[in-house]
């Protein structure tokens, strides 16, 4: 039986109907309101149609309280503690409904379907308007204490780097998230409006954009460097915008995990961009369909 | 039934005899020969007496092919390949002979036993010759896609800091390991010949060793913050001769450690000393008497 997945994001919110074996169906979005549930609920209603569903498999912004899924995206800010999990299980009774950090998702999603299929260890990230990721180690999800498990937005990368949204300084966020390093660039001067349009001027050889990506890349590839060492995982994959801006961030990103993974056993960690177009999506799905192996609580429905 | 525990140094040889509830009933250490074999099997044998044991488990350090426990200890050029478990099983035949990464068993030791004793997730930590340690996660061990997850020596805490071992730059093992601290402080000066002493003078005010313990410091801060946010552990404890620095070494490593995990999961996380005298050996026993949680493969004889 298929189910239903959902991406809440801070930009845009994501729908699918997802087939048990991870296809996705039938797919649509819309920009994320002000007030977002009204609109989940549409969008909801018009990627299922009549189709019966075994559950709904939710990835959202953090924080959250987990496994409860009342949900704080930093980025809507309409919704403070909103009890997104049980509003869901009123739209399909009696069926699983489990919410999950997105970026938590991508991973799932990788490694059920994507870049990590057949390897035991995964790390999955997002580098879009944040910087996140998730975890999977021996086969199975990783939740840590709270559930947020996973957080390598927030390791440090830049010791005396720039201030970061979480209070602390130099974290990979503050230095790679895709709106930091396109206002960086438009305070040298760049015309650059978003991560693509600095990516295209930088393949074009233009040096402030050249340099702005990276060291954004440089960040990436040193943040995943220290945690490949720390997890021992085979395939790091990375998801969201930023993360399609091409050579001018994956090639120093490439040079800087090299340089700083000359243990034996990182020789063969493969390093690079999510190999699914909806990873987000069909993680969400797969907290549902491969619950076994991606989903830890059991106070749920069956 | 008791255990043989056995940790392998550069420096030292320590065997246990572990009660089945993890109490060290007799314990002995020798100094690392050049050819260790021989000792090791004297000193299992002195601290066997004539008990009858359910097995060994060794915490050895790596590299290692895991989980073969055939060892290649950096500090002990006499061994390259050594067939350890396959020696130890003929001491103790048709018993599980279990070995793994020695700051793994801290990490196990500490979590069975010690500073984690009721959590679930715990890092654990040696900072002595070297730096690494180990993780259980969801009360589990986690052992990597090779028996390599937990090195966190490698974390790289200062970008354009010393040149490391391992052939990369900055890593904490480079910043932090005891050699490296007191090394430095001898180039500007200081008569310490060890860590203790170090510690010693810092404690009385002296401002090359004050200085030298809290770079050290502040690099072990950096980089468990940045894997504290990566693995939601709750606690981290840490082992090692340069962990009994005492404050000239954990207050700035308190510092930083604080500076950089303002995200709300991370306020309770315990980051101190570890709790047990010898985690090592009270873990290496852990991998038999409790290996449903601490041992993951399953081709030893039972």
């Amino acid at each position: 039986m298929s189910v239903l997945a959902l991406d809440v994001g801070g930009t845009k919110l994501a729908a699918a109907l997802v087939s048990d074996n991870g296809e996705v169906l039938v797919r649509d979005q819309v920009p994320t309101p002000a007030d977002p549930w009204p609109a989940v609920e549409a969008l909801l209603g018009r990627v299922r149609g009549d189709a019966d569903v075994a559950g709904v498999g939710v990835g959202c912004g953090g924080p959250m309280r987990w496994p409860e899924g009342s949900v704080s995206p930093l980025n809507i800010p309409g919704w403070r503690g909103f009890p997104l999990r049980d509003r869901l299980r009123e739209l399909v009774p009696g069926r699983p409904v489990r919410v999950h950090n997105d970026a938590v998702c991508v991973a799932v999603g990788e490694h059920w379907r994507g870049a990590g299929r057949g390897v035991d260890d995964l790390l999955g990230m997002v580098v879009s308007t944040g910087v996140g990721g998730g975890l999977v180690l021996g086969g199975r999800i990783v939740d840590g204490a709270t559930g947020n498990a996973g957080h390598i937005g927030h390791a440090v990368v830049e010791p005396d780097g720039p201030v970061c949204a979480c209070g602390s300084r130099g974290c990979l966020e503050a230095v790679a998230r895709g709106p930091a390093v396109v206002a960086r660039a438009r305070e040298r001067g760049s015309p650059a409006r978003d991560g693509r349009e600095l990516a295209e001027l930088a393949v074009a050889g233009d040096p402030v954009a050249v340099e702005e990506l990276g060291r954004a890349g440089r960040a990436l590839g040193r943040g995943v460097a220290s945690a490949a060492a720390l997890l021992d995982v085979r395939v790091v994959a990375v998801a969201g915008g930023l993360s399609r801006a091409g050579e001018p961030l994956w090639g120093p990103a490439r040079e800087e995990f090299a340089a700083h993974t000359r243990l034996g056993f990182l020789a063969g960690v493969r390093f690079g961009p999510a190999a699914l177009v909806d990873p987000g999506l069909v993680g969400a799905a797969a907290l549902v369909l491969a619950g076994d192996r991606y989903w830890t609580p059991r106070d749920d429905p069956a």
